[in-house]
């Protein structure tokens, strides 16, 4: 029931993924649990260092012989002004002011040449570290560094939102391709259109991906129990890729206070935003998503307001408040729980049998 | 595999029902094959008069003993002044023009009362005609109106966008509740959050809905085939409602300019909107939408914008523009076909038993 050409491609015995959520969730112990459950467990490297990223996996290694991958950040092109810095720091200084945080006057803003070598060195460490599954969001990789991967004989997955997306990552030569829909909580992996407008939902989105690609596709985004698995098989998919419901598990490191606020969050309280990061993503609202509304479509590009953020964001978690940190959520936090990665897991399967042969009567 | 709590109630045979779309779509010829093909037939009444909901009913007892429903909107509350009729006019009129229609001057807006009084001269030729099966969206009739529908014994079906509309529902006596997902063409059925960003999708929406109510849950958005029937049974939904796959079937009345557009549409084309009605409602973007984008936050509500653009949409649908006519259309175009109503339903039902099959292997 659950063995395919998918989890034959990534060597797991359940056709389910842990989304790589970058920012410190993917602890070692939840990606180790989650392969040795009989998931994929991936690192969020977004954000690591090449350093980090090497001592991770290392660490991983030793928690289990099973399958694990990573996610890396495609850096997208970004142009920023002085003035653009000014404008956004004049809207995040009130903030700092409430956090009892510094101005911040001497803000350095990344060069595009600095976060591109950075990728690349992150790229080197996967090969060398040989890594079996290395997935991407917000673009696809170079032909060359594809080519290069490919010879290390990892097994590449692409993120899409629309149908072009996932064409482009089938003819770039991706393994595998995730269809993130409307619901998914945190970044938007969009990279063709990138306005938040072509959200579209996983009902929609699954069967017209799977009519236009050949490559095996797995659904993403507010997928978190038996239903979601089995519904979204039914649309098309071979297995999905669930952030959310392993957010909330004990083995994640997510801080308590975004644990606490998924815990007790209704379906219709998170939304899109881009004030935290400069990209859209999904999260819970929130008093600085209402007080950057109104500038939202205004703020640098990521990952400078990322950059910028940076400081608020760290504060606003270390002083257990919710109001400014981001709490990326996707649309179903009724169907969240405190548990073990394991009976997660354990009890989706379940779930999916009892449902197959309810549905076959 | 298809008989439940819900065909039950409908007395019909597949978990299939047409959704009532508004404004010359559902034909009687529609509504009566869909019923005849054991799918639930609906007449979308929102603008008719109570004269023409009579005529149809009886033209459509002729086509069909099979059970068929209706739908009405209930109606909200408004309030309007001259100034913003000004203004909306006056970003009306350029439109106008490129139309070749005269300038409006001396508009009328709607009453409140008025609009009311309709809606209770719609239920009452609805109860007058023992039309079995009757629909609301935007809002629940008040108790005193519930009660009188149910000692008709007439099965009624609410319409929810949240969980919170659906325990509405389920409180106010519906014996059924529709689900709108964010995936669903034309108005969003919010009632209790009238903005845009509670769009929540199907695969959140269903399996969050179901945990929470008792009552049968339907789902709509985006669903156009067996693949989205299963995947809604195994999220929870006793059935579908399927607006975009009926529409460009050929019984559907809707004009051809409409049907083209939707057959020709790609999944991320649809665009929230409500520069057409003054309520959020996802089309196809066109020239008319691009437009008046950057102004929809200041248009009159819903009915009066609708009232407004009136001459527009007539005549550029006249015209056969597409660029000024209301293109409703859910999130799944690429999946829509011109067939007949037989044909899909029969599709659907002959793949769902399939897809069931395999995913009971």
């Amino acid at each position: 029931m659950f063995s395919n050409e998918m989890t034959e491609l990534l060597n797991i015995k359940y056709p389910i993924i842990q989304a790589p959520m970058a920012g410190g969730i993917t602890t070692s112990t939840l990606v180790a649990e989650v392969s040795n459950s009989g998931g994929l467990g991936m690192i969020g490297a977004g954000y690591m260092t090449p350093v980090q990223i090497r001592e991770q996996i290392r660490e991983i290694k030793k928690l289990t012989s099973n399958p694990f991958g990573i996610n890396l950040f495609v850096p997208n092109e970004f142009r920023v002004t002085e003035n653009e810095i000014k404008s956004s720091n004049q809207l995040l200084d009130p903030i700092r002011q409430q956090l009892h945080l510094p101005q911040q006057d001497n803000f350095e803003p990344p060069y595009f040449e600095s976060v591109f070598e950075e990728f690349i060195q992150q790229i080197k460490v996967v090969m060398e570290e040989k890594i079996p599954i290395c997935s991407f969001t917000f673009g696809i990789p170079s032909r060359e560094w594809m080519t290069e991967l490919k010879k290390s004989n990892i097994i590449l997955i692409g993120t899409a939102t629309t149908v072009t997306e996932a064409v482009e990552n089938e003819k770039a030569g991706m393994d595998i391709v995730v269809v993130q829909g409307s619901e998914a909580g945190g970044h938007r992996g969009n990279f063709i259109n990138r306005s938040q407008e072509s959200s579209i939902g996983l009902m929609s989105l699954i069967p017209q991906v799977v009519d236009n690609v050949s490559i095996p596709v797995v659904a993403a985004g507010g997928i978190m129990d038996g239903r979601g698995l089995i519904a979204s098989k039914c649309l098309g998919a071979m297995g999905v890729q669930m952030g959310t419901a392993f957010l909330t598990c004990i083995e994640s490191g997510a801080h308590k206070v975004h644990k606490e606020a998924i815990l007790h969050a209704k379906e219709d309280e998170t939304i899109l935003t881009r004030s935290f990061s400069g990209k859209w993503a999904r999260g819970i609202n929130n008093k600085f998503i209402i007080e950057m509304k109104k500038h939202e479509a205004f703020l640098p590009d990521f990952p400078i307001q990322n950059t910028l953020t940076q400081d608020i964001r760290k504060a606003s978690i270390l002083q257990n408040k919710q109001d400014f940190t981001p709490l990326w959520s996707g649309q179903s936090p009724r169907l969240a729980k405190n548990q073990t990665v394991e009976s997660l897991i354990q009890t989706i399967i379940a779930e999916a049998r009892k449902l197959i042969s309810i549905e076959a009567r």
